[in-house]
């Protein structure tokens, strides 16, 4: 296991004065924090007992429901976990040996990779546009019939990409084809601020997709509560492995998230929604007003994160730490490539800086990639 | 990894009118249910954006303080776990290679068995007796060097053994001299209700030994807090696999837990050892009473089972079934060997049965034992 980059960067965010682009933490003001108080209170008040004592290792049965029911699935077919991040590691425990081939998109979420990288996989990394996946890359990387392949088809992270429609039934049509599991990691999906909801691609092959969910981005992250939707023998060996990594995942956070949820999540979607929208065009505003042009970004419809491209000769790592100079911090790009290349590219989050931050901190990357573009020309 | 045993078992024991031996729930009616209550009511109130974003993967220093003063170590040395299952999943995962041996008494706790096999090591069954492991049948294990040695110093699960002093001293000299890592798990050390408390086999060789333990049969398994004590080097270690394996462990539930702890544990730790003790002494009273002469039993000085030894030729695997079928439920003793062996024993707990139902159940297994033993006369 190698150190994490973003784990470094983020120790020297922590500094005062730093403006964070780095961390993809949600906005602490949209918590619903009172909600889930009383939330809290009545589930301790009325089912004390039930909500403290050990529990099934599969889950809290109301939770599963609600999230069957979001993807036309069953109750029985939903494992809760501790979070998206250990539905990663337990699919990976089941699923890969060690040299086994993995592919993913390149770039993709570290942590994905952080947690596949204990199980001693090797990657094959498949090449990315603006729309994510291209479908021609994924065929050759299938055709070497990898233990899965991973990605995130919602406001990528880190690319803020989206699949269109087309490569969504592309990618499984191939899949099917090569008989390679998805697993469709799906944190942002209810983020969406712009544009339809598209089908997930669980739904598009629900035989052949494992899919990830969480509750870090549309209600706490501080509870770690996530939950996977696959087929029986998939989570026939999860439920294994689950009971063997940690018994079961808190019923107290389960029964006081599925406390808020009977009162519906429309008005918090509605809130975050908007909220990440208004964030999202100030950055982008921010950057066409300071970046040098021939600097590329991405525009996402949802989520928390934008991804740049700087022109080939410039290093973002080399950069993160000259912006830290000037007290700005995002994480460079090769933090998210399985082989550490991707030097010129970099994410920026706009989930949790101020108006004013995301100005002044986006003016000075500006300045700095404008002055190091100038050394280089 | 394979089915478990206790889980076909427990599923059994939850039809209605089944006395239950066989589960290791705490007793829920000693849960501090209102002050958690109030905990969370607190926490929610005065720090709620803390209590629900993501949060450090070492764990929430204030307990991670708590746990280091009780074992005279520093926070720096604790890493908080969801569960002590997740110690013992995340341990096995930064020592173990497939096929390394690990040294584990015979019998063990079937969870630690599960957690290791994931990591597919192979078994180094040490021999007991009433007080734990025997020092010569650890010197011969050792010197084949497995990569660790677990065990449960206190109230062991299953057999409720306590490793007397001169044990203890005899097992860190030997796990010295062949330098083998000691997991020492310890989830009942509190739970003493008879006798002086002994030094933890960490206190006697913090160099060597990875101490585990918990707050589920302290304060609530709902909640799945427990940490590790370890050296620098195999935090490191552990760090980084926590990481991997769901980022960090809930901070709501960590900071909830800090709150309850700051009013102290001692009316709570002496209400739970004067119930334990209690119910122990019905057990004991009850098995004196109905059980054959030729049954061997320990008798435990704190946490929560009892464990039998039942003339050979009987299959108390087979018998369990046949307890069924007079509605009590235990759980047989192979469950708890490497090697499957061991059909000869069981494991009682008396934590969660009433006065009447230890009485009745263990009379029925009294009646069950004696006929099964004339059927083999």
């Amino acid at each position: 296991m190698r150190p994490s980059t973003i784990r470094e960067i983020l120790k020297l965010t922590q500094r005062s004065q730093v403006i964070s682009f780095a961390g993809g933490l949600p906005a602490p003001e949209l918590f619903p924090i009172e909600a889930l108080r009383q939330a809290a209170d009545a589930v301790l008040r009325e089912r004390g007992r039930e909500a403290l004592q050990y529990s099934a290792t599969e889950g809290y049965l109301p939770l599963r429901s609600w999230v069957a029911e979001r993807l036309g699935a069953s109750a029985e077919q939903v494992q809760i976990v501790s979070g998206s991040q250990q539905a990663l590691d337990l699919i990976a425990k089941v699923l890969c040996d060690p040299g086994d081939a993995v592919a993913v998109a390149a770039p993709t979420y570290m942590g994905a990779l952080r947690a596949f990288d204990a199980y001693e996989v090797r990657y094959l990394s498949v090449a990315t546009d603006d729309a994510g996946i291209i479908p021609e890359a994924l065929a050759s990387a299938l055709q070497a019939r990898p233990k899965l392949l991973y990605l995130i088809p919602n406001f990528d992270n880190p690319t803020g990409a989206t699949l269109p429609l087309a490569r969504r039934e592309a990618i499984v049509a191939l899949a099917r084809r090569y008989g390679v599991p998805i697993v469709e990691d799906d944190p942002y999906g209810e983020l969406r601020f712009e544009g339809e909801a598209l089908p997930s691609l669980y739904q598009l092959a629900p035989e052949l997709v494992l899919y990830v969910g969480s509750f870090s981005k549309i209600m706490a992250p501080g509870f770690r509560l996530g939950w996977v939707v696959a087929n029986a023998e998939a989570l026939a060996l999860l439920l294994r492995a689950k009971q063997a990594a940690d018994l079961h995942t808190p019923i107290t956070t389960q029964m006081i998230a599925c406390e808020l949820l009977q009162g519906g999540m429309a008005a918090q979607l509605a809130q975050l929604r908007a909220h990440y929208r208004q964030q999202r065009d100030r950055m982008l505003n921010a950057l066409a007003q300071h970046c040098p042009s021939d600097i590329h970004w991405t525009r996402p419809r949802g989520g928390m994160f934008v991804w740049l491209t700087l022109p080939a000769p410039l290093d973002a790592t080399a950069l993160a730490y000259a912006a830290l100079e000037r007290s700005v911090a995002y994480v460079p790009g090769e933090a998210f490539f399985a082989d550490s290349s991707g030097k010129n590219y970099l994410r920026l989050s706009y989930s949790v800086a101020t108006p004013t931050q995301i100005n002044q901190g986006v003016a000075r990357l500006g300045e700095l990639f404008t002055e190091a573009l100038a050394q280089v020309a």
